[in-house]
Parts: structure tokens; sequence; C-alpha cells
């Protein structure tokens, strides 16, 4: 072979190896990840003795302890009042445990102290609150059954060593995605889903929504209940409350309008499971726990925070615009949602007063004052669905701001309707 | 050279040419299209003359004379009255040509006939009107400038002899995109945009633009304005309006309330550009004139109508879910935009009328009174930007939504000073 011939043929090979490398990178953009199964022993909640294991992993979970503001001045993990920024907080949630204290929730890692720190907690608590807060949930459940949950809180405390980790989510044998949250799992079977026959993809999901869900305590056991039963609309939750489930009525009520009020719970998947990116498939885990690599090793990442701290990991897998205009996107949308919810949130508060004021009267029409309650104990229910939701209407912005427009149509109504029922003569 | 080297050789061309032609075609998504220009001479406004030579186009143009409605029950092109499913706009526009004929609108071709049967003209109509009808504006503004707005109606209509078509956006020499309605031109000169410096990108956009917008007739010029100049955004404009641009102050004044009333005309182009796909840079011609292929040809299609007629052309390009899935995030949306929109025109309505009845008290508070009718007009403003924008919201979904709420927040605070200003002491 001659020289020329023997050059033609490297040139051409190196050629087709640069070319086969182009399209197998283009092909192939997730590569299967291999999870090795450790030797963790069922029960074992502690995330230290995990993370020996699986380190890149642990090391990400640790980045929970950060404390830091969202970049788009909503939610963040720094413990601060939600008052701060919505004073009108105080005067919704009268005469309940939310007036004296409701701030910002820090990482999964101060779960327990936040817990035990809250002034929202009392001699009077259940245990039922430790569902969401800790993995021994799944022990007290298997000895207990639901029990536990009318246990006091602090005996269940006491007994919970580890904030949410691992064990939450994970099988210690398999390290397959579980669910351990039993009103999650109850709840899925109600609507004929059988968690344990879930897809990979949707486990994605599921490990999140066990507990970042809106929920109630059955009256007796203090049980923990999803909503779900006719859907997780708030149209469809709300006609599901309506019914009294379990003889369950009202979570308090409010000292000055009567109204039997429920409180809403971080509904954040139903919000996000009914809008545009939980039609298209897109898990939780796709953007608040995305794939991550270090020194070659793609992992995914256990800092569960907003991604708008990981914005070219979590969404520009998808959305190729730079992060600049991603979280303007965001920014934008949550000021959208933001301004419907303090307008909203400030014409609940002069709703319970104008109902206060009527009910004073001795001739008041007792069947508008009634209706005016229902009105805004629907109205402050949907207006906290949102408020209480964890995205500031970014997990779904067409249902937050309708839901927000709706809440504040029904705070007016029930101002007509009370001042009604105190004899005004409205034009 | 052996056979077996050649052989060698051989196979490893065919490998490179493959591979290299996998890459090509991944890496070359959308080949560049070359236009031929054609010889048409200036002044030629007859689609059919210019058909001869874009038959493919032509042919598409031609569609948009099929009337059929919109597959999610909103818009559509068929020509019924709004009122139909939105009685509360015969009274919102009482005292004005709409409430007399609000039709939905039918395809391009028909913008001169529509215009001809509209009972909203009569013989005080101005030329003004022809301004998005008909590419006659070019020859008229060209002969008359701005003159030609204040001709009858009935002079310009004898010379408009075609109705919207290629010249309306097509230079006949080049067969660039080009906008000829002086209006946009000027009002995207005072934001420092040249249009003619435009990229091919922008101009898929500005061609629509130039009509699907908002505007208001300039009092003696009949002049078209665009009231852009502090920005495209429902508080910019209507901030643009409360400055009384040009001596304008209102579209006429509501019989019942006497407020003075502004009518918008379909802001798609302000709600579009504002919102995700405009920011993303996608453009009205990307998703309502989307490229087709016939025979092996691509050709752009020129049956400007809704993209949910064309779905898979439409949106597919960038959204992979399939069309069923596609329409039914569209359904969500419009029907989420149409509940609120329902509501604060109801609201609307009832403030005209108590604004109304707190007027005929003769100790009525005259400040209170006319603090209300400033209300009613901005939020019947802020209603009708998104009740006469022609996408039920999609264009930008967050900001229809946040429209409306604000809208019907403001009915309520008009309804309410208005109460006031009749002396009712509210609780």
């Amino acid at each position: 072979m001659s020289k020329s011939q023997k050059s033609l043929i490297a040139l051409l090979a190196v050629l087709l190896l640069f070319f086969g490398f182009v399209v197998i990178r283009i092909g192939v953009a997730k590569p299967a990840t291999t999870v090795k199964a450790a030797k963790i022993p069922a029960g074992e909640y502690d995330p230290a003795a995990w993370g020996q294991y699986y380190p890149l992993q642990y090391a990400s979970y640790k980045k929970m302890a950060e404390e830091s503001p969202s970049p788009t001045g909503y939610g963040g993990s720094v413990k601060v009042q939600k008052s701060e920024m919505q004073p009108e907080i105080l005067m919704l949630f009268k005469g309940m445990p939310f007036s004296r204290d409701y701030s910002e929730d820090r990482g999964h890692v101060y779960a327990l102290e936040d817990l035990r720190e809250s002034k929202r907690i009392g001699p009077a608590s259940k245990g039922a609150c430790i569902t969401c807060k800790t993995p021994y949930v799944e022990q007290a459940y298997k000895e207990m059954g639901w029990d536990y949950a009318n246990k006091p809180l602090s005996e269940m405390m006491d007994k919970s060593k580890q904030p949410v980790a691992c064990a939450n989510c994970h099988d210690p044998a398999t390290m397959n995605l579980r669910v351990i949250n039993p009103a999650f799992i109850e709840a899925q079977a109600r609507r004929g889903i059988d968690v344990t026959k879930a897809s990979r993809e949707d486990m994605r999901s599921y490990v999140c929504a066990q507990c970042h869900a809106e929920y109630y305590f059955a009256p007796g056991t203090n049980k923990v209940v999803f909503p779900w039963d006719k859907g997780l609309k708030p149209a469809e939750m709300y006609a599901y409350y309506s019914e009294k489930p379990n003889g369950f009525v009202q979570d308090w009520q409010h000292p000055d309008s009567k109204a039997n009020m429920l409180k809403a719970q971080h509904p954040d998947y139903e919000l996000f499971s009914t809008g545009t990116h939980g039609k298209a498939g897109v898990s939780c885990a796709d953007c608040h726990m995305p794939y991550m690599r270090k020194d070659g090793q793609k992992y995914t990442s256990h800092w569960v925070t907003s991604p708008l701290k990981t914005l070219d990991a979590s969404c520009s897998p998808c959305h190729n615009q730079g992060s600049a205009w991603l979280a303007d996107r965001v920014k934008t949308i949550q000021d959208e949602t933001f301004e419907l919810q303090h307008m909203a949130g400030q014409n609940i508060v002069r709703a319970h007063a104008a109902i206060k004021a009527a009910a004073a009267r001795p001739d008041v029409d007792e069947s508008n004052l009634a209706q005016a309650r229902e009105l805004v104990r629907k109205a402050q229910w949907y207006w906290d669905l949102i408020a209480a939701e964890n995205s500031m209407g970014f997990h779904n912005p067409s249902q937050a701001l309708n839901t927000l427009g709706q809440a504040n149509e029904l705070a007016h109504q029930a101002i007509e309707i009370a001042n009604r029922a105190a004899g005004v003569k409205l034009f």
C-alpha cells in the first residue's frame, strides 16, 4: 500500500470516528443511571448512614441546611413571617395558630426542628403532625396503624430522631423510590391508583406529592386525609369538603365572622399536576432535583429547593432560552399572581369584618348571614390554596390566577350579602 | 492497491457519507427557502394577480373564505354575535355602535364585505376605517397622507377594491415582508424602532401587528394612533390614555353611568409579545401561518386562522405532545380565562347601573361619583382588552387572567364608591 493510500485510509477512519461520535452524542441524551443498592437495614432513618454509600447525593442533601432568599422575592428558604409581605394573614387566620406563626419553610433538614420551635403547636397537639416531618412515620404506622396520629405530639416527637430524609422516599434494600405516608397511599387508592405499581416517572412526583398536598385531620382520630376523592382541582376539592367528609366541618371558626373555616395546606402537587408541566409528564424531581455531574459521575441532586437556584440544570434541558430569560418569565408570572393574591386577601379580611358588623345588628337576616359566611369560607379557602402553595402560581399559572380571581369575587359577594343581611339597601 | 484495500476505502467512504448526511440532516432542521420575485407592478392589490406566480400561497389564502367554528368554542371564523355567549356586551356598549353589532370576525378575504355590511358604520363614518381592511391604504396614504382618514368612509370604500391581501405584507418587487399601516410605523418609531431595519423574524410578527393592535382615532383628524408610547402592557397603555393624548378623552360616554369610556380593539400583538411565546422569539406567522408541504414543495400557509385548525403544523415543531394534548391545554386556558371574563363583564354592567342610580340622588357626593366613573372606565377597558383580543387569553394566559382579575376588582370598587356617593353606609 502506498503512503498516500495509507493516509487516505487513516483520514477516512478519523472522520468516520468523529461523525460516529457526534451521532452517538446526539442520539443518547440521557444515559441510563445504574444505582448500586447498598446494605442499609430496614428502619435505618439516619441520612448519614445512607450517605456513606451515596456521598454525592448526601452532600447535596446537606445543602438543604442553606438558608437563602428566593431570587424572585417569593418563597425562599429563610424563616421569615409571611405576614411581613402580606399583613392580611394576621387577620385571615385570627383565632387559630397560623396567626401566631406562619413563616416561610426552611429545607427538609429542619423539618423537626422547625416543628418543635413552631408557635403553632402546644400540649394539645397530636402525633398526626409528624406525618410529613420524619421517616419514623413508617415505623409508627407499622406498629400502631393510624393510632399514632392521635397520640400526644410530644410522645411522637421523642421517637422521631430524623427529619425528612432518604428513607421517606427510598426503599433501603433496593434503593427504589417508595412512598410511606399512609394518607397519600390511601387517597391514591380511593382514586383507583395503586402506588406500588406506579412507573418510575410517576414515583419521581409521588415521593414529593405524599407530603406537598392539601389535607385535613379527621375529627376524633386525627387521621390525615387528602380531599382528592372528587378530583384535584380547587372546585373538586371544595365540593368534597362541602359534604362534611368523616364528620369534618372546619379547621376553626373565625372569631369575627363566625364562619367555619378551612386552612389549606401547600397543595403543590394538586396545582402542579393539573398544569402544563405536570400534564406534559414532567415530574417534581425533574425540576427540583435535577441531574448533576461531579468528576464525570452523574447523580440526582438531593438539594431539594427552588429550581430558580439551579436554573441551568433544572430548566435548560427543555428550555434553551438561557437562565436570565427563564428567571424573568418566572418572576413575571409570580408578580402577576402575587398582585391578585394580595388583593383577594385584603378583601377577604373586609368580608370577615362586614359579616361581624352585620351579625351585631339585632334585626339581621340570618339566612343572608349564613350565605355570607359560606361565601367567605369558600373565598378564603380558594385564596389559601394559592397562598399556601409554594410556587407563587408558577406550578400552574392559569389555574392559580383563575382561583385567585374567583376568591376575590367570592369575597366581594360575601361583603355584599353581609350588607344585605344588615338591611343595607345597595344600588 | 489490493482488492481488499480498495474495498476498505470504499466501505469507509460509504460510511462517511452516511454519517455526514445524518449530521447534516440533524444540523439543518429548517432549509432556507428561496422565494422567486415575480414581476408584479407596484399598486397591484388583486391577490389573484399575485396568485399566478405563487399558486400554493394563493390557494391557502383563499381558504380564508371558509367559515368554521373554533374547536374550543371561543373565536372561530363564523359571523355570530358575541353577545350570544356574553349578553353583558349589550349593556357594556350601550350608546355606541358595538351594542348594535359585534360579531366574531370572518377571514381576511371578507374584510371589506364585513365592513360594508356592519351595522356599526353610517354616513358619518370616516376613511380611517379602511386602514386595516385593504392594501389600498398604501396608495391612499401615499397620495393624501393622513387626510384619507378624515374623508367620508364611503368615498374611501369606493376606492378600496381588495380586502386584506398580499400587498398588505409583501413588497411586490422583492416579495420581502413589509408593513404599510402608517399608524404602526409611527408608533414603532416613537418607541425607537425603525421597522425598515427589522429582522425577518420580527417582520413575521410586524405584518400582523400592524393591524392586530389597540388604537384610537385622534379627535378632529381621525388619524389612527397606537397607544404604545409608555409600553404595551395594560397598565402602560392605560397610563397613556389617562394623559388625554392628542386631546383624546373617550370613544363614547356611557348613557347610564355617564362615564367617559374607551373601546379596546383586538390588542393581539400587545398581549402576545409580552407573553411566553412572544418573549421566546416565536412570531405570529410561526403559529398562524405554519410551513406546509405540497408535492415536495415547502411553502408558508396563507390560510391565516386559528392554530387550533392547523395544530400539527403550528405547534408540533416545538411541542411534541400530540394534537389532542395540545388542544386540551388551549381549551383549559381559554375556559379559565372566559370564566373570569364573563364574571368581570357582568360586574361592570352592575357598576354602570349603580353609578346611574347614585347620580339620580339629589344629595349625591360628586367627588365620589367622579371616582366611580373613573373606576368603571378603567374596569371596562381592562376587561375589553382581553374580551376584544382574539385568543381568549391564550396569547398570554397569566397577563390575561391578571388583567381580568383587576377588571373585576375595579368594577366592585366602582359599585362600592357609587353606593358611598349616594350616602349608603356600607359595612
